[in-house]
């Protein structure tokens, strides 16, 4: 894999444009409407509007799992852009809104009709845990006619998550955009999202590992379904070898990160104050780990600034950071 | 290294007899009498009579270290001989009758005269905590000739402890069966012991892992204070690759285990209850390695089975096993 040109983007991120809505509920909340505790359900519009009237008074926070990634990489001082749909309507406005002025670099045309912009609704128990309830909308309208190889070239890293493969027309821009990463000599990244999602897709995201993924970020929970086992070490051992890069987090286990024959073992980063709510944990891990390796880092450091933005988001309601990672991450960076 | 013929041991242990003296005391009492609070400390005989009288009533059982070990093998199933002394007393008498009785092939002479035989005096405080405080006495008497090539050659691992370094003479034992045992064709094993232990003799302790041991094992406060690091993922980078195995312990965090590009991170075993007394926690997680390494399991089933053991020893009073280790670990091993 060798480079055409320097790249002019640290990272693309691909993902569904959503806007988060968040609310506290009590534990009895997840049983009465049938909700999958900490896992991610996709929704259609008519179950979104029933469970949207439920909820108590709830915050609209721009998220989406690749987009909120892209927000911490430029909140870490480096460059993303993001690709992903939205409705020309007002949660579309504020998604581009929060997004651009975060720093990120988000070209993708609203649709002009259609369904609505997309949203997840999420809901929060009194142990920080986040429930996903993703009503796509808009977001499943993205295609490979999004991705052009003017923007993929231009990242070191074409970060991809999961979730893209719940649809036909994204799952081809996924497709398509691993494949211009690799023509341009770029390296493509994979998070696998979910541990539900990981089920539905199981035989491709296997195939993606083994062939077209460069670094892969999962959970426990979701590297142990891709693997079918119980185990963390046994999921890890099927890992081992099969990709260039794998970062594996653990909660407050840490993360453990393999690389040929180069191995790490993060601590969590101790956290401000308590956890309240877990929501964008993995995507600013991701973050962290993405800057670090688009910046020239050991694999050591990564994981550290992986841990460190986790650590952030989790402190507050919502899954992008509130402050500077820039700032935390300078005692680490020696800056 | 090749073995010129069959071992017909497992595993030959070197280290500190003692018998240990426990009591539960409050966490004042740490403080009241100046003790180094979760570390081991080398008292004398006149420290050891006015601590004991300050102690409340006490339960005494067979320990020390490598002692500890070889009857977590033979608990699982395996076979152990142990070399230490002890003084023909009371004690002594205790620590080679419990130790027999367990099943370790115990040779070692007692001393007719000299010092007492070796004990180790253990607060035990709420947490569950052990201080340590041992009186070697006859203990520290091991010498070079106690040390055999015959029972050195005749077992597939020579195991030591670090707490042999403490004493000039036991420190010669130690480097005897490291040459012969090489000699032999057999592994040499190590465990740092304590991390105080580790900061009285690190330069020997960086050349024996560099060039003199095979398996090394270590808690992540041994394993940082030998390279001197905060960080256990740091310790980790100088440890990799510079012995043929390393298997590190982290308490409830489990242990990671480094073998060339061979990486296993196991998590800890569940406690049958709560933790009572953590005395032993490495000396049995490292026999249940040993088990497995000298009975050709993979790596992640030695670690395994180290957890396995080590959840046994915590949940009583006592740094040996209570039930067969052997039947607890029929399930992982499908025995």
């Amino acid at each position: 894999m060798t480079s055409a040109r320097p790249a002019s983007l640290d990272v693309v991120g691909i993902g569904n444009a959503l806007v988060d809505v968040l609310s506290h509920e009590a534990d009895a909340f997840v049983e009465q409407h049938g909700l999958v505790r900490g896992a991610m359900s996709l929704i259609d519009a008519d179950r979104a509007e029933h469970l949207y009237d439920a909820m108590g008074p709830a915050i609209e926070i721009s998220g989406g799992s690749a987009a909120n990634t892209m927000v911490g990489v430029t909140s870490l001082g480096g460059t993303a852009a993001f690709v992903g749909r939205v409705r020309d309507d007002q949660l579309g406005d504020v998604f581009a809104h929060d997004i651009r002025a975060a720093g990120v670099q988000f070209e993708t045309q609203p649709a002009a009709d259609g369904m609505a912009s997309g949203r997840c609704l999420i809901v929060v128990t009194p142990d920080a845990e986040r429930t996903l309830n993703t009503f796509l909308g808009a977001a499943a309208e993205i295609g490979p006619d999004d991705v052009g190889p003017g923007l993929i070239g231009a990242a070191q890293v074409t970060y991809l998550e999961g979730y893209l493969f719940d649809q036909p027309s994204a799952k081809d821009a996924f497709r398509h955009a691993a494949h211009l990463a690799h023509d341009a000599g770029r390296r493509v990244a994979l998070t696998l999202s979910d541990g539900f999602c990981v089920d539905r897709h199981r035989d491709d995201f296997h195939a993606l590992v083994e062939h077209d993924v460069d670094v892969l970020f999962a959970n426990e929970n979701e590297i142990c379904s891709l693997y079918e086992v119980d185990a963390f070490d046994d999921a890890l051992q099927n890992v081992l070898h099969h990709c260039e890069i794998a970062a594996l987090t653990r909660s407050a286990k840490g993360s453990v990160i393999v690389s040929g024959d180069d191995v790490h073992v993060i601590d969590a980063h101790p956290v401000d104050g308590a956890v309240v709510d877990t929501t964008g944990a993995g995507d600013l891990y991701a973050a962290g780990f993405l800057y670090g390796l688009t910046h020239g880092y050991d694999l050591g450091t990564c994981g550290r600034l992986g841990a460190l933005s986790a650590a952030e988001v989790i402190a507050h309601m919502g899954a992008r950071p509130e402050v500077s990672l820039a700032e935390l991450a300078a005692p680490l960076l020696g800056s």
